[in-house]
């Protein structure tokens, strides 16, 4: 039984989504907690990212509620409006400050939170809330997504073990209407405040901004990460000698949401890893693998299984960097090298081989630029005909 | 019937296509003309670009030879060979140089091109050239093109008058393996070298760089203008009464094409013009139209006739542009303002309203950003079933 000391979870329906499932979520815990976190880039942003900043600064966050099935976004003076309502009710009814909630939504953009509704479930949704229901929380915060997604790990320090939890929603911000990414990290380890930004920003970068379902972004997108210390006296302090382990931990985690919601992009039947290796620095290595990972054309071609390298040279190109040299670049689908220092490897039988490859639902692709020390890597997937039938014909 | 002074066509079947159809083409001119050319931004780039821009810089340049069937790109050595095999050949056919001849391929990336079968049919090409086959010309030219594509204009100066005319290639860059944007414009009026090239770059920029099918970029992507004066005495210098008349007939023949490429997408049912207005610089309203027109799910919402206007929004904010107001945006679909200062119009009847106009298959999209004077635009098309099948089951 996984379980994270300090902390509570409840899940439970409050008549926001029409087929009656679960859209109501919260996570409480004992103690006020040491948070970090890191949101959309996304210039347009919704209400509950609005407030939850301001909530942030005043460091007295010991609670996450959650609704799925309304992103609360571009609602203007109501969604505002709506989310402070929320966090009225449950501060009252909890006896606790509205800054002691940090707010989020996800759902559908540009309808009005019905915050009533919300309103009334808060006793159930509170008397709800037990150590062990933290599956009740992801499928709450479920929209488009075909299962819950969690990863659990434990550290023992000293003669206590310590607890890491991260719970995420997301089929790929395929469905930004319906969809955005969440991520809820919790700890029951207390982290000094500093490395727990570092940790989760750098986790962050090598997890959910290194995946690319269709290349957009969500107004929506939150990871909050929450540490209560209620595991014991330990304090995660930059010198600490677990420091590399917990960061290792939560990378793991990390990456095992990421991938997660990467293989539930609606439409989906394949996951790639696009390794981008040699170059000049990561940030150029990174943004080739983020213009092969955001190319419609290899991600058809991915769809059908055809080894297309043509497609993967032109979208690193596309990338207008002028230090690339085109004689210089290898290609593998696989361990199947398809283009050697730019120009097709004419072996026998490696078109059969690397479509065999291609055909797998994992694929991993590397791109070896020959030209620097520096490496980067995106995760994505395939796009075919489902994914064209779900997104045009959802109606507005 | 279209001709320009000076100039002769023609078009033929040398063998590189498998179907037989036309895949050679060649454009002559009597005198050496003014030239000015613009190459994709892609940092691979297929040989006889890697040639072509060597040749301009001498100024010589009567003719362009074309094929098509293969880019000759992505082929190393053996590509740059191919190419100056090309060039020798038909200039020893004709008595001339091979700096009289601009190179230009279109096609498959990665194959090594068989010029010995185009070498073979140089003795035809050049013995079917023809003041009135610019048809043959532009059939030659085409790759997974399902019309050919030309516009023409004349202006009369003086007691001449002059002729416009632009044949292009191009099924929205939406089968970079087979297909790649090529423009050829000619004209019979002597223009000065420096306003030939602020005339091309500026009607480059106001069509062709602003069409986006799905983002990609080809290696083989050209525009080059050839001015022979044959048409009469006038010389267009910058102060010249006539610059405006002959920069609108460009920019018109320009623009023209750009639509005839966009409305070529493989699989496209649609014609989609996105209008931002009201932003601080042209760059950034430019930046949120290429945003909208290149996200996949605007193009699937496009293609279902979805008016999602929440896509819009989202791809607004996507642009990362520090100056947005989300509370500020206008959005309207035609004539039908769906977005009012960020948040929905509530008014009764609109979804069916903007649904009926998201039917028709000209659509325009209008943004107003209300933070500033500038404004810019993109051209796209939708995205559909028969894009994917297009592009997922083509055999390498």
């Amino acid at each position: 039984m996984i379980k994270v000391k300090g902390f509570k979870f409840s899940g439970i329906s409050c008549g926001l989504k029409k087929s009656g499932k679960k859209d109501l979520g919260l996570i409480s815990s004992e103690n006020i907690c040491t948070t970090h976190a890191v949101f959309t880039k996304n210039k347009v942003v919704a209400a509950p990212l609005i407030i939850g900043k301001e909530i942030l600064k005043k460091n007295l966050v010991k609670s996450i509620i959650v609704n799925s099935g309304n992103a609360n976004s571009c609602t203007g003076k109501n969604g505002i409006k709506a989310t402070n309502e929320i966090l009225k009710k449950i501060a009252k009814e909890t006896n606790l400050k509205p800054s002691n909630y940090f707010p989020s939504s996800t759902g559908i953009i540009g309808v009005d939170l019905d915050y009533k509704k919300i309103n009334k479930s808060i006793p159930n949704l509170v008397s709800s809330l037990d150590g062990k229901s933290y599956r009740d929380f992801a499928e709450a915060i479920t929209t488009t997504d075909q299962y819950q997604k969690y990863s659990h790990s434990k550290l023992k320090i000293g003669k206590n073990t310590y607890n890491f939890l991260g719970i995420a929603k997301g089929a790929g911000m395929i469905h930004p209407n319906m969809a955005t990414m969440l991520c809820f990290f919790l700890t029951d380890l207390r982290i000094n405040k500093n490395v727990l930004r570092s940790l989760i920003n750098e986790a962050t970068s090598n997890s959910f901004n290194s995946i690319s379902v269709d290349g957009e972004m969500s107004t929506n997108d939150t990871v909050i990460a929450l540490s209560n210390g209620a595991g014991g006296e330990e304090i995660l302090t930059k010198n600490h000698k677990c420091l590399p382990k917990v960061k290792s931990i939560t990378e793991n985690i990390f990456y095992t949401l990421a991938k997660l919601i990467v293989k539930d992009g609606e439409g989906a039947t394949k996951f790639c890893r696009i390794n981008v290796v040699g170059a000049k620095s990561e940030r150029s290595a990174n943004q080739i693998a983020r213009k092969i990972a955001n190319s419609l054309l290899f991600k058809t071609a991915l769809y059908g299984s055809d080894p297309n390298w043509g497609r993967i040279m032109s979208a690193i190109g596309a990338s207008e960097l002028n230090e690339i040299k085109q004689n210089k670049i290898d290609i593998s689908i696989g361990n199947s090298m398809v283009v050697k220092k730019g120009i097709a490897s004419k072996r026998k039988g490696l078109v059969t081989e690397s479509r065999r490859i291609m055909k797998k639902s994992e694929v991993e692709i590397k791109i070896n630029l020959n030209i620097g020390k520096h490496s980067s890597f995106m995760l994505t997937n395939d796009i075919g005909n489902n994914y064209i039938n779900f997104n045009s014909f959802y109606t507005t």
